[in-house]
This record gives C-alpha cells, sequence and structure tokens, in this order.
C-alpha cells in the first residue's frame, strides 16, 4: 500500500494492467474519514490470511478470477463481478489467475 | 431503479453492456443500512440535474465519457475512471457518449 491517495474529485484509472500484470502493485486509492478504497493484487494460486474488513465492504474484480471464500460458501468472482460483504463477514480470497481487485470499505466510524 | 436488490455475497455482474447499450436500465444494486450503490444509465447528449448525494460519493466509469460537472472545476470520466466526492459536493454529470456509470453511496446514519 503506497501513497500518495488521490483528493477528492481527482480522477483515478483503475484500468486492468493486462500484459503489464507483472508491474502491478497494491495501492491505496482513497483513504478518507468514512471510506478508504484499495486496488488489492493477486497473483495466480496465492490466498490471502482469512480476515475480516474494518466495516462494510464491496469488492469488485477488475481482471483475472478469484475464490471468494465465505465461511458459509465460496464465490468466483470473474472481471466485471461485484459482491458486498457486511460488516464483520470473515473471508479469505485466493487468486485463481492473475488478478487485480477494487476493494471498497466503509468505515463507520461515529 | 428497480428491485429486487442482491443480497451480501450474491456475486452481481456489472459488464458494460457494449452492443446491448439500447437495453440498459437503471438500476439499484445493493441497498444495505450503510451503503447504496446502483448502476446509472445516461444517454450519450442527456444531463442530470444539479444534485448532491446523501452522503460521500464514488463514482466509477463502466463505459462511455461522462462530463462530471463540479463547481470549481468539470472533469472527464472515461471507462475504468473512478472518483471520489465527499458528502454534499453537488455536482451535475453530462453523458458525452453513452454511459453507464456504478455509484456508491454511503450513507452517514448515525
Amino acid at each position: 500500500m503506497s501513497i500518495p491517495h488521490h483528493a477528492p474529485g481527482e480522477v483515478i484509472d483503475i484500468s486492468p494492467y493486462g500484459l503489464n500484470f507483472a508491474s502491478a502493485t497494491s495501492e491505496t486509492l482513497i483513504r478518507q474519514s468514512h471510506i478508504e478504497v484499495f486496488r488489492f493484487i493477486l497473483k495466480a494460486g496465492k490466498t490471502t490470511p482469512e480476515h475480516t474488513a474494518a466495516g462494510a465492504v464491496t469488492i469488485q474484480c477488475i481482471e483475472g478470477e478469484v475464490e471468494l471464500v465465505l465461511a458459509e460458501k465460496s464465490r468466483v468472482l470473474k472481471a466485471n463481478n461485484l459482491v458486498y460483504l457486511a460488516a464483520g463477514h470473515g473471508h479469505s480470497v485466493k487468486a485463481l489467475a492473475d488478478s487485480t481487485l477494487l476493494i471498497t470499505v466503509l468505515l463507520q466510524r461515529e
């Protein structure tokens, strides 16, 4: 996760890396008081530890294919698929191909 | 905006309509207590009224090209562009081509 983040109103390119995937890096795109958006790179065969996001989350597959492992059922996300998980919904992600995810976390700070 | 919405964990297809754009319809994809995600269709030449979202918002261009008109400056969003606007940031959107937007609204209900 690298800085700098992008300011409100700034246009952010979230294009697939495609043939340039080898140079792809995970990056925090937006970090504001109630929201964080980051681009998450997961190479084919890699699996994240099981984790729980800091709030409700949407996960969008920009490229590749991942298995989203939930306690009750696994789901496959391909490019142009989106899923919502409520706060506290533990999950892990396994990359079935070189994959880029766009992850939006809602931080419910009171 | 049509129902039903999608449940947590359900995989949602947000692919561009492409050649099927003529049959595209705006749709609420996710409606939860702190987040709404909807797909917004705007045909070339159409402009939304100026409005302010109910909370902070991210706007992602899935296909087409729009002009995001902000008080201080206009921005052009093309496919695979993303922008964040803070709560209360008034804006309007003009479609420069047949366009689909993915709009995520954070509802800061206390």
